[in-house]
């Protein structure tokens, strides 16, 4: 349902992080390295070819002058979600991010923030939610989550501050 | 089915471009200011009431420090786009661009370009069509369309530069 | 008196220090945990009911797409001083500085420098010693302490380098 | 009440802005120019009698490597707004914005937008509100008056999107 | 024997400067629209054609996520030269600049400065010359012509400032 | 006694500037054009003869990859001053700061604001001052002239708001 | 055939890699350190004497201000590639970037990423390539030898994501 | 003969290196401790009895919004030179640097590299060697001295690659 593709093996730390967060939400994805200047032809296979295999969105990560994301968007109508990755080969992750963000008219990625491989995966899974209510109401419990941690760490913090706001 | 908002009317004539796109396609949607700083509790209401009164998804543009598309998508399951607008009180865009981008894990936000907002009417519809046929093969033929206005321009260039590659 | 707050528990290391200057000139303050994205409703509740509460000021800390002191700021007259954190998820500072500086004209945010929040408890005394000839009075000790820090170490370096300007 | 300085004449179209938002909430205020470059003295003795003369906030603003409003904390226990100027010689105006945030610890200087005189201002009477209830219920209705402006745009809109939120 | 090729037929104006300097030495070129992201079958065909129809080196110009010159040079032995064009969706050309200069190691882009397609020319010139010497003999016919340039207007300058170093 | 030159005539009106406030100190000068990129030897045989031909300082300037003032301080133990230009193939003036100012250890450029050209003249009256008393004098009046401006703009200012300091 | 140099003896870990690369494909080189501004004699002779040498390209490192592509570029037709090195006395590279890449019209510095001696190298062949088959061969090779390190690391994820697209 | 100052204690390691260098040439110097912000008196003590002391040139080190080395010259006719420093609370040194280069009109700061107090040292040198001979003769000493340095770095390179040139 979901495809993740990163330029490189050396993405994986990162972009296994979207892959966990769809698995906690049972949705099924495909996990690969495309590289879109090492290996063009495997690229345009893979984005051609992703409607018809079943994806309903892509979430591509990239560092440096991140081709992959927007390449793949230029061929498929599914939805891109771009990851612009600090790699080791990034100016502080500006290449990373105007390599993906800045994409013309015509050609959308949906950019999330340097390493923001966890919130690719909520993106992914809030757009099949958009037409599945057990994924949206999944979202809902996540969300809810977000809110516990939260309070969690505003008890921990009123044991040396107890007369604060709560 | 998508809603437009923006953070000030000054907004008005780049996200105006992502209802014409929408327009295009025959997607309806809505389209209002909404103002995270001056008024929170509407923004609120309205994030909130998104997906009960039939949105899919929701397109945010703002400009400076744009807390509007972060602020929505804190309260909503439904993808939230963001476009980043270059207005008058922004510095070259940076601030637009990193203030809706750069959001912490667990709350994403599909930024698409500076003033994209053209790609973001896209990318609604994307998502749209990852649900619905029809959409998804309007886009394929839009994907045509940019390629042939592309195939004009060589022929044009052709005209002076006549033993180029076709 | 003075209201810290924060985007999340790994702010606490830097925002402990406004509330340790804050104890140092014995200005009662309050501090917790208020996330603009994860706790919205939290959010808003802090910010309606600071001044009821008897709060004089806020001093909101927050790293990223930081949202936390402009949101806040559009939902009370007290004035909110800012803190930019240098987060993990933060490209170099540069995201949290221009996401709480760039407010739009209407709603002000104090703004210090990227981790000042020893500032921003300065900042709060100074706010709250327009009014209160005491904190005034205490401010006035604690330049005359920076100073004589300052002539302290002029007097060491002296040993190595005795006919300089003293 | 307020003093407000800028660094050079070529400053007052923009300075002059939070003079008219404190003449509209009737908070007296004195505006004068104080270049920390070129009239060092007259910036010492303005910054050193300030709280005598009965000010209880400065504003200062200056472009370039702005050292006024930093210069003038230096020398007083008052709260200080530093407005960043996109001055003819500054660069984008992050000369300006960095010569007046990143000040070190122990004088804070509390920094608005860029050009965001309008903000200095209302900071000024946020400020001054701490301990003035007529001044804090103007405030109050100025909020209201943004918001109400807001809601005009919203009707405006609403005449080509009739259906859209409100 | 050299390929001019661009993303869009806005950057024509900066590009056929490129074709001005080569028709100069007279150096054959072909002129083109190749849209990475609107027609990437087109990219793919002319990248992988360029050697077998004698192209001896491609310079590619594009703007904003600028993919062509580092997709083109993922695909054949040619060496690229890429031109970041200041194009209308592009922040001051930073975008432009990283997505070509970036690119990872194995796929070099020889790139110039942001609209620097005269330079771009004259590179494509100096390839060839690296094993034509009537090209190379040209080349330094126009370094000579560029230092005479220079020398004019130190005689221009001469006029009123007599006395100085010639 | 001061050299003044540009890496292009297009400088000159930046560059002019700096003469004129030598010859309004009357400090003799020379100017003309020395281009390090199309005139390399003129650039040498001019740093290498500058201190035989009397010259005490040089004031350099230069746009873009501005080499010249570096180039030029490499080759004499002349004080140089560098003074980067914002000329048209500048990226709003930071690689002309950077090319100029971050010059290796062994091989200073003073760097001056961008174009800075009237401080680069100040600057070199400045080291003439070091050792000659007239032109101190002359620059202790400049400074007092500097500020009588200012307190000028002070009366101004002072007719629509009386009662502010002076 | 290629000379490699270097502004300083720190920059060789880095630009070794271009050696390696092309004795890996067993294209002569010559490496040694010239710098802009502790020898520019040095560096003008080695500019002059280079085609007459037998070189065919010169690939230029350099770190902060670096000038020695540029002032090498303006003293020989031969084609110069520049790559900015991370120096310790470099602002996270972009002075070394924009020092190398912003040349000015008429000399013009095949630049590639911050660090990338490896495609320096690999750049340097494709020039030679245009004239010698069996390097146009070897690169070949090297795209293929690329392409398979990929599907090697595909091989190696599918381990754990068997019904992965391949 | 030569002032060193600088804005607290732990830029000492780095301007440690400017009195290193001038004591190498067996210039005087003094060396201490001055606060733009903490100690604003002792600051205008020092410039304005700079010259009267016996001084010929000022150099100031500062990090953060680095008001020092302008403040200073804002007091003297004697030139000061800048050294922008990367402290603890700086924003990779963009701050430092800006705040030091970017004064406005009247006032020059002779800025060097960021951290660059050893050319701080030499830049004093030169500019003393303006009028003192024997000065002029030992900078010229060193130029060699760093001429010889490189060569001695070329020999030893030269072990692993014989054929390269010298």
């Amino acid at each position: 349902m979901v495809g993740i593709i990163m330029g490189s093996k050396s993405d994986l730390p990162v972009m296994q992080q979207a892959a966990d967060f769809l698995k906690s939400l049972e949705i099924p994805y495909e996990l690969t390295v495309v590289s879109a200047h090492r290996t063009p032809e495997r690229m345009f296979e893979y984005a051609n070819s992703a409607k018809d295999r079943g994806l309903k969105v892509i979430i591509a990560g990239a560092g440096g002058a991140a081709h992959l994301p927007g390449m793949v968007a230029s061929c498929t109508t599914l939805p891109v979600i771009g990851v612009p990755i600090l790699s080791s080969n990034s100016i502080d992750g500006w290449d990373s991010i105007l390599s993906i963000l800045q994409m013309p008219s015509g050609i959308p990625v949906a950019t999330v923030a340097l390493n923001g491989a966890v919130n690719a995966g909520i993106l992914a899974a809030k757009i099949i939610g958009t037409s599945d209510e057990t994924v949206a109401a999944k979202l809902q419990k996540y969300q809810h989550y977000l809110k516990n941690k939260v309070l969690d760490t505003v008890d921990e913090i009123k044991q040396f501050h107890p007369n604060s706001f709560d």
